[in-house]
């Protein structure tokens, strides 16, 4: 029985759901089934505090009418918004790709770099890796470096080589869903392992399903207190 | 001019927005204004995830219809749901009452404890307390401790006594808005400072109002991202 | 086609050998190709530091030997023994099964505790929970209680008992590969989850294979260096 | 009743006791009763551990001269110097103004740098940020940089822009008491919150008076030990 | 030629000055010339910040007045009172006691704690421990145990056998100067090191002597700092 | 009665182990008798984790061959190969050049860079300063910078300069046992003190011998495990 997941994209973008639903796809063939759904009444694009708190409700929602329906849940948003809501609220697994691409990241090589869409979610980025307890880990979090005539890969490119050759970094971690299907294009470029975040998540996801393994409800994420 | 100051109440209860509001206004005296306000929509207890997560568009809500009214705003719920959020969307400044209280109690003493009001909370806090990277200033998270016919004061005493002698606690910190006038009774039976978040908050918010300064708006809490 | 995975296991226990092996290909099913080995030469226990060096040039042989039929290599020893090593000598995926296990914990509680087989080894495995940063996430390394009359499993359940109740551990860890069988029946009785590392290590190889990624070669597991 | 504040300068230097209570003042107005002194017989400028150990006597004195008369004490010098044993002699609020301005900091934005007077002191500003458990807030600390013709504003605005710009930090600290009255201005040129010590432990100080709340006289900071 | 090191006991009692010395000088041998002095102008014990300041002076006094005739100097408390201080005004190799015994023995075993006199000075040591780095290393601080009819020697091995078998303790330290010659007897009970901190600062103090390194001058300890 | 010290050279360079015993018994004079032997069997450099692990079984050997002649053992190689495994098969005292010169740097200074042959063992090298928990005490970990026609000296010369200047280094430590002798030139021109490995592991090792003090067997290092 293969495991059913369905990929939340916080945003309402189609278009990127489209492409993180391609790329997902691709990875899952014919071991899981994937379906990729965007969170209606949210922002295009997730960039702040404010987008993840207006992703909530949806977000919710979208978690509650499915979970009998799937056997996990990936948010697909390299902030991982409302990831400890989401963890709390079903007995079944969710995994952020933040935090799967990060934390298989420090399997690999000594430290890792984000490669970020902006300067501006800089330190929110360095936030989540404190989060995370990475930050031992964390090589830097490098924006994109904009480059006249360059296209997005060129971008994260050239951000990636500068991580790899003065931050030091040996792994690499694609900052947002929507750099989906640029990780094999940077790594031929760049000659070190880059992580896709929701490939990362598919691999965690599948596995805990497979595993009949979920998310603790002793005292953190118990979703019964008040309820009892 | 007085800072006149908003107290958000993040959870729905008129008893808890009353208590708080008593206990904030004593305080205040002739030098602040202040107003205490419920958050409509919200759940009456202010526990889980999806506490904080539910209470997020009625905070936003009353922050942005009273902005031009008030100086500063206070988050009056010891797990500080959604700060970040608040700081992010305002220009003026946000104090959650558990970072203004815990970063006060590190000024006091070797180390704090905080008293939460049940276990279940208990990683929810010190996940909070290493978000603000105060874990090497923490002593314990101590729930207070149910004895029969025992009252809430009774029971916060003697988690805070444990806290003291066993966890080796110098310092208390109310973990909880709903504590409210209960810091003076513990301070007196324990010999220790004991601080109610409400108060370190007021404390640290007009003092920026009048000293004029705010939340940074370089990049973390930039509130024009996508907007210019 | 299936990753075909060599899991190494660093004694020379033809028995549990076996025990690893049938919970491996349980959990393997149709998905993966999986193939167990002792390595010859070592102690039939993995304990001490001379344990883990004497079982070095055995495991390096068995990887060297099987580099080109396998897909990843798992070291199924909970002490991670010369995991470096392994991951430098080879372009391929490598994955021990503390690391899996314990970081894979991180996704699922606040915190987890490692069950470890005798008091002997606690602190070497807090010195291995150092080793991979996670001493935030870690509540205890607990001891396997010995009680007279007690079977394994019972007294694996003794000391996962006090970690869930005492160090607030929401997660718990086999701290031997030689646990193999007991997570489940653990699980139910303690009511967290409980994880088994080959389990997780699977997870993470099988992914990585069909991912396409593998350990860094760029600095600190380059293995051309003085061969150039 | 307005709080009495002794701000105690630990250098001897009347004209910079006149700055910094010109500063205070201004910022205390109606609310505080502000008094500075000069520490008689220390050096004129704190910058080396013997400028610390030298005011020790003299801080003493006035602390204890003035324990009556007073109901908090600031000490205005950036280095913190004698802070511990200021607070263990009395049982009033004594603050620190690096203490009181770095933790203020880390509430309005991800980072914050201190910006030194000189490169001398860097590294015992970085060892006073790791005795407050605040490296992980610091962006960095920066020396003035001295430029040709440049007067004391511009010296610290050109380190202030650097430390935004090339270390990420959000928000400035100014490390010296000596820098009173610069830090509107650099705010200005800077876009980003200027912390002044003095003002910020005004703050604090004023606030535990007002709670009535003091340090600790629970073992740490105990001044009847060995006199009961 | 020996080198001559001296051995302030930064407080006054000559009683505990000979103590120490008889110590010193049965492990200097015929390798090292050792004298101890007592601190004139100083409290009889050095247990609180005031009594670290007290000593200040004096201890300055003695270092200066010594320095051409000694190649080394040792600071005999184990609160190792101003030893920036001392570090900072001479070019010659200056030694805290519980520096080099608690960094010597982070070298010996996973992990160490310090016997303290008394429970008033836990939280001080625990701050010295941070001071240092080592708080990873510490097992635990435990002050010696008063029991009806018990020596010194059997209050810290009972002090001594808690940290072992209920903190884990692998190696202790002797958290006061003033416990000279007790650290084999300890260990003879014990089974573990027991480490004296003078003759500990003796082999690090004698080492750098024979080796021609001293405290390095480089801006943190530079002592021509607003003398050039 | 003179300390015996056996110099374990892990690799099998008769060179190298020259110029280590030169440096080293010039060092000891008549305070020690130093013996130093390369170990058969080894890479004539080590620098790869497999290096280390094929010098385990030759070390092992000339350990215990070696136990009852010697009264400490010194491991001649920066990379601290199989120091636990050392520690944990005898009774008498093994030192590690790497942790005793970086633990001896964190005494002398703000913080300390080591110097490293090349580029590719900077992450190796920072996870064993993360291994000792001295990542707050260092600055870097810096390459020798290859010029054209530089010699070694000159290019750890190099290196060392911009430690200095560039990451604020105040202490250096080489990186290699290999750089024998460098230390007192490299001093004299960068003004900083320069820690030679071998000279800081004599200094610790010959001190706990006359201290009668060895490595704890009390868990972590227990040699009979298994064995009673």
């Amino acid at each position: 029985m293969k495991p059913r997941i369905l990929i939340i994209n916080p945003n309402s973008s189609e278009e990127m759901t489209g492409a993180i639903h391609r790329n997902a796809a691709a990875f899952a063939g014919e071991d899981m089934e994937v379906v990729t759904v965007p969170t209606p009444g949210t922002s295009p694009f997730i960039a702040t505090y404010e987008d993840h708190a207006m992703a909530a409700p949806g977000m919710v929602r979208l978690l509650r009418e499915n979970e009998a329906g799937f056997d996990a849940f990936i948010i697909a948003c390299h902030g991982d918004p409302n990831i400890d809501l989401m963890k709390e609220i079903t007995v079944k697994p969710v995994v952020g790709i933040a935090e799967a691409s990060m934390k298989m990241a420090t399997m690999l090589g000594h430290s890792f770099s984000v490669i970020a869409p902006v300067e501006r979610t800089v330190p929110n980025k360095k936030a989540l890796v404190d989060k995370y307890g990475l930050s031992r880990d964390m090589a830097s979090v490098r924006p994109a470096i904009i480059e006249q005539g360059a296209d997005e890969a060129e971008r994260l490119i050239a951000a990636g080589r500068r991580a790899v050759e003065e931050d030091m970094a040996e792994v690499l971690v694609l900052g947002c869903a929507g750099f989906a299907g640029l990780d094999k294009r940077m790594e031929k470029e760049l000659g070190v392992p880059v992580l896709d975040g929701v490939i990362c998540a598919l691999i965690i996801a599948s596995g805990l399903v497979k595993y009949g393994v979920s998310i603790s409800k002793k005292r953190r994420y118990d979703n019964t207190f008040g309820k009892r």
